[in-house]
């Protein structure tokens, strides 16, 4: 892990900024900040001054910079993809993919991470200093998208001296960045692996994430987005955002297999709203703890910023048409008990994939453990993508890696 | 219809009973109440007096009084199965299926249906008065199960001079009061018509409806449930809840018909958080226009019933006991697309009514319409209800009907 001087003092966030720097005695993550001459355009139609990306990296890169792996965070995740993260203590949202010896291997790669624009843990969001007002955004930020996240990646790549991905990799939300990056900068990605994600929100999905930016939007102490200058947090609806949300993450079997019907005290149901079953407990124990670590206005951009996303209709409503002439290697990856973004998401990638002449692998692994797979103990999810990597690396000139 | 004079005097909703009241000219339902010396004993151990039961019928009872059927509604339905609603002024949540000439035919048969234990029109919930305190329930009502729902429509049936029901019919939680009545009163129920339900809530559904609790109770107006007391109501949580709840309603195949990913004005996407996507202000639509005829407690009380039931639990944790030695004739329906009570949950009671050597038929309805299937237009399901209704009919010695 790289650790660099933070410089993030515009974050207005009193919770999980001044947290995070509080509970760990080293600067939580690298920061690079864009001055005013180099505002990042959105597809909002405006332009955002001050830019600031909050980023981890991990590994060295190589003299040629050709061993450089993008990975990049889903909803509720961040630039911590393989270290500790600093304001809940927990392992990196991917340290079971990233790491020495481990498929992302950081001894032969260099792994870039960063928070995403919109985001609440560096980059700039809605808690960030407005510089116009000089108090938090908050909805007077413009609304993200996708591709408004990948350009600001590049514009950190730049920073870092990376001409060329050997890769870029994601799972969701962090999938849909790696087919905007694919689609946007075909020339600066040799590789790229999307995971569990689709080319486009469904109706169902942008309904769930309605149902949580309208939980969040019900809480008084929300103030129209102005809770931060108020000194409140919309800290119920939050939570209740998150639950909805969470149940989506897992499958029904997996729901069974962990809890069942299975009350908290057998031999006392308490005929009662207390959270009697084990599943009411798991749930409320995910709403409290995700209000200790996210910005609810962030929750309400980056939902927004996946529901916006319809890669084909920004090329003619023909997906094909995004990856045309495309050089990038691709590999897909979906499970079969994923129901938020089931694989014929990805089969409609893949195909075209297919029809713009592509190359291009899938793998559906049977797994029962829902969307959340992609974060979790998959064998197979790891033996793709270590196969995958080591070949894209050899095709791109890198030495054989350990096993190679 | 049948009209009586109601006396439901005890119902505290203010929105709800009277603006049911304002809006028709006849009174809205009939209501049978039941002395202190007539308790409902319940479940959680507790003695319930003064119940009081809102109700409609619709055709007569024949001299034999073998001609009775009862409607059970869903989580958010009432006793207005085939009437227009006095709250809403729609038809009937069951006016697909129960009528003059419709599959279940009201000049055949003496169809009943009431507002269910916990409800709020009019049968006795969290609004109505606790005769102990002189104010609205609220939390002090006890945890109501579907067999103390069953329980108090047995009352009914005997009030009415009913003594067997020709059959019982009911979707989702309708369709556990079926099965709840062909365990309980074995001996009352010729034949059962449980649709799109199961013997048990799974842990996924526990988990949405805990979403919608979780919803509720975080809404500072809902004041620990004292909210009618204190002249307020939790209008946004229960919103939020509905919203949620509608989402599993229906298929995301019958979403993306409906909707798909379609803008409200295209020309002109928001880039903000109002609702941009049709999918969207429909779903607002359906929270805000729950709240105006939903009491937020009695959404509290008649989920917590659903998450409880557990048929086989009852009977030794093997659903086939629940109906040993049954001579009640089954048809059981699911819908293809329906992933709250998927057909596997009606297979599983198939097999216990199999093990159990009961009478039993099963359909599968191809649909694309979701849960929901069970209220909307759906030919097969009306042809296999006729069908199943006629036969039994016969059986039970009633002559033929006008088709028969």
């Amino acid at each position: 892990m790289t650790s660099f001087v933070p410089q993030d003092a515009t974050s207005l966030l009193p919770n999980i900024e001044a947290k995070a720097r509080q509970e760990v005695n080293e600067p939580h993550s690298a920061v690079v900040r864009f001055g005013a001459d180099q505002p990042l355009r959105l597809d909002a139609g405006v332009a955002l001054p001050h830019l600031q990306i909050a980023y981890q990296t991990y590994g060295e890169p190589n003299a040629a910079r050709s061993n450089a792996i993008l990975v990049c965070h889903a909803l509720t995740g961040d630039q911590h993809a393989a270290n500790p993260n600093p304001v809940t203590g927990k392992p990196g949202w991917w340290e079971t993919l990233v790491g020495p010896g481990k498929p992302i291997d950081t001894e032969r790669f260099f792994v870039i991470s960063s928070n995403v624009l919109g985001g609440c843990m560096g980059t700039t969001g809605p808690a960030s200093l407005n510089p116009a007002t000089g108090r938090a955004y908050g909805l007077d930020m413009p609304v993200v998208t996708i591709r408004d996240m990948v350009n600001a990646q590049a514009m950190l790549l730049d920073h870092l001296g990376i001409e060329k991905l050997l890769c870029v990799a994601g799972g969701s939300m962090g999938g849909m960045q790696v087919l905007q990056w694919a689609a946007s900068y075909p020339e600066r990605v040799f590789s790229a692996l999307p995971i569990a994600t689709g080319a486009r929100h469904s109706a169902q999905n942008i309904a769930f994430h309605e149902v949580g930016r309208q939980a969040v939007m019900a809480d008084p102490d929300w103030r129209g987005g102005r809770y931060l200058a108020e000194g409140v947090t919309p800290h119920r609806g939050l939570a209740v955002a998150r639950m909805a949300a969470h149940i989506t993450y897992l499958s029904d079997q997996a729901l069974h297999r962990k809890f069942g019907r299975r009350l908290q005290d057998r031999a006392n149901p308490t005929f009662g709203f207390d959270a009697d079953f084990q599943v009411e407990s798991y749930l409320r124990h995910q709403g409290e703890s995700f209000v200790q670590r996210f910005d609810a206005n962030s929750y309400l951009y980056v939902t927004r910023a996946m529901d916006y996303f319809d890669l084909a209709e920004d090329y003619g409503g023909v997906l094909a048409n995004a990856f045309a002439g495309s050089k990038t290697r691709f590999c897909l990856v979906s499970f079969t008990s994923d129901w938020l973004f089931p694989t014929e998401d990805s089969r409609a990638i893949v195909h075209a994939l297919n029809a713009s002449g592509a190359s291009v692998s899938f793998a559906e692994i049977v797994s029962d453990k829902g969307h959340d797979a992609f974060l979790l103990e998959e064998p197979e999810l790891f033996a793709i993508t270590r196969g995958f990597l080591d070949s894209a690396a050899r095709a791109f000139g890198l030495p054989p890696g350990r096993e190679g």
